[in-house]
Parts: structure tokens; C-alpha cells; sequence
């Protein structure tokens, strides 16, 4: 082999991470379609050369360019060395350590994963793993009140759903309310602290876990602090909590200090790395936490607030709320901020685009949908991605069920949108992470990005999609009657790129699920090798039908039916 | 195209970093020796698509099986939305984003470098640029003590070095003090605290800065603490101080506590995250600062250590003593160390395996000992790179000299080891990072490993290498006068694999300086292109000798020699 073949490691997340106690998990990068088997030599790095111990690791599948290997490694002393060995079917081989690829052992070097912390793994809430998220925007859900929600808390228990996000609640001019004028108050129009904790302890009387919506980037420009610069210009002693360019301090026509995003003058950023700013916010987010019981913050505008301001906010929440969970709004590759030093999850816009390609807009086939499942999967590590919310939609979106609408190929696109958005969330109910439900999806509503994915909650059964409601309420039945929907690993199946059918499995401690999803109009017959090899039957745990298993197995599938197979 | 590429980026630290203000350095590999052209595309992140600027991205050189391609990108706001489109000499093209290879660019997607915090750039104390580091192993340099060294600091003067780092002088029962008894006490071998600020004060008054080694990973099996754990067991006070694995605590036949490397009964591993633990080592990193005045801490086993101490031991000594220096003790790959948050830079054993394989063993030539220090390099950003303490000897390694006189190829290998390491001096002067020189390596001190490095400094005229000692005090000269060579960038100019010669350029806001190091033993005429093609001729700082430059020139080098052209 004269040239070099093109691997990626590096010992850091997420390529590197623990993976519960004394054990380290280990991802490689190497070309797709090389059938490259791929061996993990390690040993303690205070062994001498020689006593390292070869271990295989797992093909776990394409992500377009590369292919993603992995192994956990077990150590007793948390002082990990290692390298790999590469091979492909010709015999050529490669090894692959720290030093880069090379034929020679010695020169490869060896990767170092240098102490394995015991409080190093993110630990998550342990509520978590069965959590199934409903996004409430509060303005429109029920009168528009606190007391609103809190009245439709048994439907929430009804539909299933055991956690409930709110977008923000606090004093703020505008009907949204990310322009927070008191972080203190519970805004007028949606009622009093009174309120909130009632709803919280309503929502725990059901089993409902609360989380609320934290808008730390920047303020309203009605925030007392930025009044004050306002009226005081230099002289004012919160002029450095915000970023002023110059003064006098002017808001129109063009701000003189900088906003989020691009010069919204009613939204100055905060300077969170500002000693006072960081206390004030974490005063903040403390105070409502004991007053009202919350079980956790979304963060907004995340990936634009300082790290350190994050790190230090983790830190000190968790010691003192450790079932606190904490999720970063972070639109793009969200990776950087969930290392363990930050949030727990995001909120997964990413898989959302990818979701809505395949099923909405059918613009993409199987194999690409998988892809990018297993792109973005490999982008965090494994607690981070069992703490994403898994949204199809929220309040900055398109409702999902419109991008069925307007998406889909063919003459009858129309006519399979409900089937198409029916069968994205069989797949958001069998996928890692948390499912988040926006509001209304769950009964049909439609509308375009803000402000018509903001609309009124739709109350009356007869503008209410029964078929839609039931099915969420099927789906999420199952998700929490299995384990292994909730805590499995995901793990690629079989793609069928000419029917646009494909297959996963979750497998964890209990029998493995396989999943099946024909995105296509059309009824197969489909003969598959099996997910679990073994002389038991497999039952359809949507239909009860039961079908013979061995090697290969034979199933029938609707169109944009789907199967989950136990 | 209907295969992928293999490019690989993602928007975090080494592949993405702050480069002054408002700039951004982009880092992106791609497979070696393609002839692709890559071209970075970019925006604000709140900018509509269609608004992005195209900027050529500069090819550093191959590091092996990648090849890696640069780019600074402006920032007037901070939010970065970026795509490349790498494209081959036969015209296929690729996108390549946050989602992926793409020839469709929407399918792509874009990176996103959030937001670019001011402050968030890795400075550095404003001396370290020039800085040319002397490592002292005290119980072996004069008299053994501190007074010693004060007595030597004219002698450092003469040779030029501006910085002294000394392995661990604080109360230890051996020899080299890594096992501490003391942090508030010298060690009376060595001194008194008195003794310290008289050394320090000494060569401030000679414009050298002083580095102490702090052992927080573990400490000594005398230190009270751990002596009030093995008095007390489960009832002492300290026992979280450490890992005690069980009880009655035992310290041989085999320790029943966690230890340094193997079983190091005499070294137990200290519970840095532990707050009181934390606080205590804090104050005494504080403590020797206030006292004596010193200027940096380098820190042991820094890998091992819990990285919230850390950060926390950055944040607070870097907001007191904003010139203090933190060097990290890092053996291997220290990238995951210096991505701001806790060490300026790191010790950098991984260049001196490349070096003594290329210098002293022969072992590599040209191509693989470039390819080696571009990957080097691409593992830190630039800020890191330029704080290396860049070693080729300390008291844990084989002398340099006795390497070059093991190593070399053919008959007269020993005959031509003072040539070659003195081949290896010129690349370490002519390097980027911060040279440092263990004592005695200026006088051509031999010795394998411990304890055979650590013997008595040669101070008898008779005993030193005179021809050495001069090249080392006219290379330093050279470095000093020429800012190029302490701050410039690095970039390959040629390897020429036959003749085992190599060419590197460091380029800055000065006139570019040109270096050829022939690592044979043969006398060569070389016709090159030039690395800086203009009207003016070129001068060789050593010889002074001049040569005409154009687009190409020739150049006479002699066996072992180095030209350094400005």
C-alpha cells in the first residue's frame, strides 16, 4: 500500500468519551465503501510496549464520505493508550496512532487518552431517558394564561407526554416575550408567580416535568439595566453589561450597540462574561428554580453567550439541582456546547432538516436520510445525543404538517401528507434522544414559519385531526412501554434505495426493536435479512401480527406504512 | 464525481480559532496530493443566502495522508457562516459544510462559528515571544542550591537564554522533589525562601524570568495530608484529599491508593477536584508568585490533573498576574490542553521525536520529518504553537548529543554526531515556539536516560565543547535580532528526499527569512526556486555571504550545513 488511506481520530469528545464507569468509548472516521476492518490495541499507559491488547470494533455505517467504527474500551486505571489497525479485503493495512498513519507500528505513535475522570461522564438527569417533550408558546395555548395551561394539564397526561417547555413567561412587551423587561416577574398577561407554581405543582401532581425558557444573550431594551444606560449614557454604572459602541446611546436608525441578531434595538446583548451580569442571571435562574420547582432550563441564543458564563452556570446549578436538565437552543452542529461542560442536550434543528427532506419534501432518498442520521449522531457524544430534543417543528419553524403539504413528489402530494407526516413521527418516536411535540401538531394544525406556526391551539374536536391525536397517543404508549425505544443504541438496518424503504434497530439490555418505514406510495412485499437472527417470532408491535424468523424474514408493508418489530 | 472526497472540519479549536480581532482562522484537510484548490465562502450568520464573499484558502503543505489548507476570514460582528468548495485540476467540484460533502450546496450546509468573544483569543504574556528557555535541574547545577544558580545567572546572561525553568525545589525526601513533603517550604538542600527571591530579583536585574515546577497531580507520601491519612485512616480529615481505595491504607506490598504511573507508593494522587484540595494548591501557585516574584508555572502531569482545576487555576491567576506564563507538562499530543481554557502552552516532547528521528537517528528524511511537523502544528492553534516550550532534551530523556552519537547512518556515524546535533540546534532556533535549552546540552553533556541526564552541569572550561557553546550563543543572537524568527509563521519552501536536504521559510510582517538544512554528509550545489523571488539579493546571516536572487537561485551548502537566507 503506497498511499495513505484518510482516517480521523483525535482523543477528545466525540471521538473520545466515557462511556459510564472504567470504560471509553472510541470513534474512528475512515473511507465508506473500503470494507475496511478496523482493530483498537490498548493498554494502560504506564504498561510497557507489548502488553496492549487488540480489541474489534463495530462498523456502524456510512455518513457519506466516512464510515464510523467504534469500540468501548474497558480500564482499570482510567490512563488509556491506543492505537488502530486498518485493513482492507486485499490485505493492505494501515496503522493509525497519534503520529498519523504509517505501515510501522512505532511510527504511527499512539493516541493518549490521558485520565479518565470518574465525574467526567455528562450524567443526566435520571428522568430524562423517558421523557417525551411537548413545546407550549404560551400566548396561544389556553386563554393565554398560566392558569390556562395549568387547566390543560390532564390533556397533556392523556396524550402521554411527561414534560412540558414553555417559551418565555417573563415581563416582556412583545407577545413572544424573548425582549425580557423583568426577569423576576411572571409577564401580566400570562398571570403571577402564584400561577407558575401552581401549574408546576399541577404538572407534578401528573407526573409532568416544567422547563422554562431562559433568554440570557440579550435583554429587552425595557430591562431596568439598559433603561438606565438609556437615561445615564457613560455615566450609567450597567453601561458595561451591555456592549455600547458609542455615545450618546441611540436606538434608531441604527443601534449604537450591539444587539442579537442583526440590529434589533429592542434586544441589546448582555455581556454575560461581566462578573455582575453572570451573578445577576444566575440569581435569576436559581430564584425560579426554588420558588416555582422547575425541573429545567432551555437556554436561549445559546451558542452566542460566553462559554464561560455556561461552564460556570452548569456547575453551579447542578451541584446544587443535580435532576435539573438543561438544553441549549443551538440551530446549527451543536457539539461544541455539549461536551459535559455545558448543557445536557440541544435543541436538534439538525436532524430536523434531515427529517424534513425525507419525509416532507421527499427530496432525499434512504440512504442519504441514513447518512445524515449517523453524521449527525457522530458529531456528540452519547449522552449528549440521548438528551436531545428531537423537534419536527417548533415556534421559529414551519409547522411540519404544511411541509408535508408542500413538499412530497407526484401528482397526489396533498393527498399523503397526512400518511408522510404520520410516518416522520413513527420515526421521531422510534429515534434517540427526547421527542419534542410542538404544540397542535398533535392535532393537525397547520401554518408557515412565525407568526402562522404561533396560531391558537385548537381546542374544538371538530377542527381537531383524530386520526393524528390518536396516533401520537399510540406511539408514545409504545415508547414508554419499551425501554429500548427510550435508552437503545441506534443502529442502521438496511437501506432500499429503489422502493424508498428503510430499516433500523434499537438495542439495548431488552430484545432488540427493528423498525421498518416505507416512504414510498406503494404496498411491498419485502424480503430482509433479520435484525435478530433467532428462532423466535417477531410480532408487529403496531398491528399484533406475528411473523416466522430465521436469517431472512418476510414482511408486507402499506404504503408509507411502517413495522415495529419485537 | 460520483465518489466523495474526504475533507475534514468541524468549527471548534484546532480547525477553528480566534486570530486577533475580528479574525477568524479556518483550518481544512483534505486529501494529500490532489492538486485541490480550496475556497472558503462566507457571511454573517444572520445574513441572507446569496450575501456570502468567496476567499482563496492558502495551502500550508501534506502532513501525511491530509494535506492542509488555511484561510483568515474578517468578522465586523462575530457570527461566521461558512462552506468550502474544493475543486481538482480535472474541474469536479465539492461543497463541503456542517452537513456534509455536497455537490448541491444547499445539501452541504453551512458551518457556523457562533459568536467570536473578544476576549476569547488565547493571549499571551507580552515577553513570551521572545522568550529562549534554560531548564535547570537543581540539586545537579552548581553547588546544588539556589545560591548556585544566582552565582550563574551572568553565565546565562552570556549565553543569551532570557528564561530559566527549574525542575521542583519545595521540601521532597529525594533528589528530583516530585514527590512533595512541602509546597510552603525550599527544600533545605536548596535554600531558603530568601534564597528564591535573591535568585529571582538576580535575574530580573539581567532580564531573565524564572519558571517554577508545581506537582499538584500528586504529592509526596510526607506531605501532612496524606501523613494525617495514614495515621488516622477513615477517620482523618483528609481522606477525600485522595483516592483511597480502601482501608486500613496500606502502602506496600501494593498501595491501597491511587498513585502516580504504576504503584508509585510514595506518590499519591491528589483529588484535585476536590474544593478544599483546590483551594489549597491555588493558594500556593499564588503564594510563591506574591513572594518571590516568579513569572510562570510549569505544571506536572498537567494530562492527569482534573481540567475544572484547571480552569479555575487559569481563570484566577491569569486575572492577578496577566504576565504570568502556564506551560503545561503534556508528553503527548497536548492539543486538548491549549484550546485557552487552561495552558498557554505545553512541554513539547512530540516535535522532539520528530526531530530526533530526522537529526539524531536519521531514521526519516525530509519529506516524512515536514510532514510530521505540519501535522505537529495543525493539532493546536496558532496561539498554542507559539507558546511550545520546544524541547530536544530534559531530565526525562536521553541526552541529545548521546542520541546523535547512538543514532546517524553508516560508518561514521559518532564522527558526525556533533554536526548533526548541532544541525538540530539551527532547526530549533529557526523553529517556531519558545527553543528551550536543558542545561548542560550548550556544552555537549552526554547521557542516557535518568538518572544519566541528570548529572553534575560541566563548569570546567576544559570539559565543555567550546564549538557548541559558541553556536548555540550565535544562534540565539540571530533569533533575537530577528523578530521574523520568534514570531513568523512556518511554511515548507522544499524537501529534497535525494540529497536529504529541506527548506522552510518563516514569514512575517519582516522581510522573510529562508532556512536549508542539509542533513547529510555530502557537499551540494543546489538549484532552487526562491522563496521570496524580488530584485534584492539575499544574504546568508551566518556567513554573510551574498547571493543573487530571481525566481530561482543557487545556493552551496556544505555537509551538515544550514544556510539561513534574509
Amino acid at each position: 500500500m503506497s498511499n495513505h488511506w484518510f482516517l480521523y481520530h483525535t482523543s477528545e469528545d466525540p471521538f473520545a468519551f466515557p462511556a459510564g464507569p472504567g470504560a471509553l468509548k472510541l470513534r474512528l472516521f475512515v473511507p465508506a465503501g473500503q470494507h475496511l476492518s478496523c482493530t483498537v490495541v490498548h493498554s494502560d499507559r504506564y504498561d510497557s510496549p507489548g502488553s496492549e491488547q487488540p480489541q474489534s470494533m463495530e462498523k456502524i455505517g456510512s455518513a457519506g464520505a466516512y464510515e464510523i467504527h467504534e469500540a468501548v474500551i474497558r480500564t482499570e486505571t482510567g490512563k488509556c493508550r491506543y492505537l488502530f489497525y486498518v485493513k482492507n479485503p486485499a490485505g493492505d493495512y494501515t496503522w493509525y496512532g497519534e503520529r498519523g498513519e504509517s505501515q510501522n507500528r512505532e511510527r504511527a505513535g499512539s493516541f493518549q487518552y490521558a485520565y479518565l475522570h470518574a465525574d467526567q461522564a455528562l450524567e443526566l438527569p435520571s428522568w430524562t431517558s423517558g421523557a417525551i417533550v411537548y413545546q407550549i408558546y404560551p400566548s396561544s395555548y389556553n386563554r393565554g394564561t398560566l392558569q390556562g395551561i395549568t387547566e390543560k394539564i390532564p390533556y397533556l397526561q392523556e396524550l402521554g407526554v411527561n414534560a412540558v417547555y414553555m417559551t418565555p413567561i417573563f415581563e416582556s412587551p412583545s407577545e413572544h416575550k424573548y425582549n425580557t423587561s423583568d426577569y423576576y416577574k411572571i409577564d401580566p398577561d400570562f398571570g403571577t408567580a402564584e400561577d407558575l407554581k401552581e401549574l408546576v405543582a399541577e404538572a407534578h401532581r401528573h407526573g409532568i416535568k416544567v422547563l422554562l425558557d431562559a433568554v440570557f444573550n440579550h435583554s429587552g431594551d425595557t430591562f431596568f439595566a439598559f433603561r438606565d444606560v438609556l437615561e445615564h449614557g457613560e455615566n450609567s454604572r450597567y453601561k458595561d453589561w451591555f456592549f455600547i459602541h458609542s455615545y450618546p446611546v441611540e436606538q434608531s436608525p441604527v443601534p449604537t450597540y450591539e444587539t442579537f441578531a442583526k440590529a434589533e434595538a429592542q434586544m441589546p446583548k448582555l455581556n454575560m462574561n461581566h462578573p455582575e451580569v453572570a451573578d445577576y442571571m444566575l440569581a435569576v435562574a436559581k430564584h425560579w428554580i426554588r420558588e416555582a420547582g422547575i425541573d429545567g432550563w432551555r437556554l436561549d441564543v445559546a451558542n452566542e453567550v460566553h462559554p464561560l458564563f455556561w461552564s460556570r452556570f452548569r456547575r453551579e446549578l447542578k451541584d446544587e439541582f443535580p435532576e435539573l436538565l438543561l438544553i441549549g437552543e443551538i440551530m446549527h452542529a451543536s457539539g461544541p456546547w455539549l461536551r459535559g461542560d455545558q448543557f445536557d442536550g440541544g435543541m436538534n434543528y439538525v436532524l430536523r432538516d434531515a427529517v424534513l427532506e425525507f419525509f416532507a419534501e421527499q427530496s432525499t432518498g434512504p440512504q442519504r436520510f441514513m447518512e445524515q442520521l449517523l453524521h449527525i449522531e457522530a458529531l456528540c457524544n452519547d449522552q449528549a445525543n440521548s438528551a436531545m430534543f428531537q423537534l419536527l417543528g417548533s415556534h421559529d419553524t414551519q409547522r411540519f404538517l404544511t411541509a408535508c403539504k408542500e413538499g412530497g413528489r407526484g401528482w397526489n402530494r396533498a393527498g399523503t401528507a397526512l400518511q408522510r407526516m404520520k410516518l416522520a413521527i413513527f420515526f421521531q418516536m422510534t429515534y434517540i434522544g427526547l421527542p419534542m411535540i410542538y404544540y397542535g401538531d398533535e392535532v393537525g394544525m397547520e401554518g408557515a414559519t412565525d407568526p402562522h406556526c404561533r396560531k391558537p391551539m385548537l381546542w374544538h374536536r371538530q377542527e381537531q385531526n383524530e386520526e393524528l391525536h390518536n396516533w401520537y397517543k399510540e406511539l408514545i404508549a409504545l415508547r414508554k412501554a419499551h425501554n429500548v425505544l427510550q435508552k437503545g443504541a441506534f443502529r442502521p438496518w438496511f437501506t432500499d434505495e429503489a422502493r424508498n424503504v428503510l430499516g433500523f434497530v434499537r438495542r439495548g439490555d431488552q430484545d432488540p426493536i427493528g423498525l421498518i418505514l416505507n416512504n414510498s406510495p406503494n404496498h411491498y412485499q419485502l424480503e430482509l435479512s433479520s435484525f435478530r437472527p433467532d428462532p423466535n417470532e417477531l410480532t408487529d408491535l403496531l398491528s399484533g401480527r406475528t411473523i416466522r424468523n430465521a436469517k431472512r424474514i418476510l414482511v408486507e408493508i402499506e404504503p408509507f406504512g411502517c413495522l415495529m418489530l419485537n
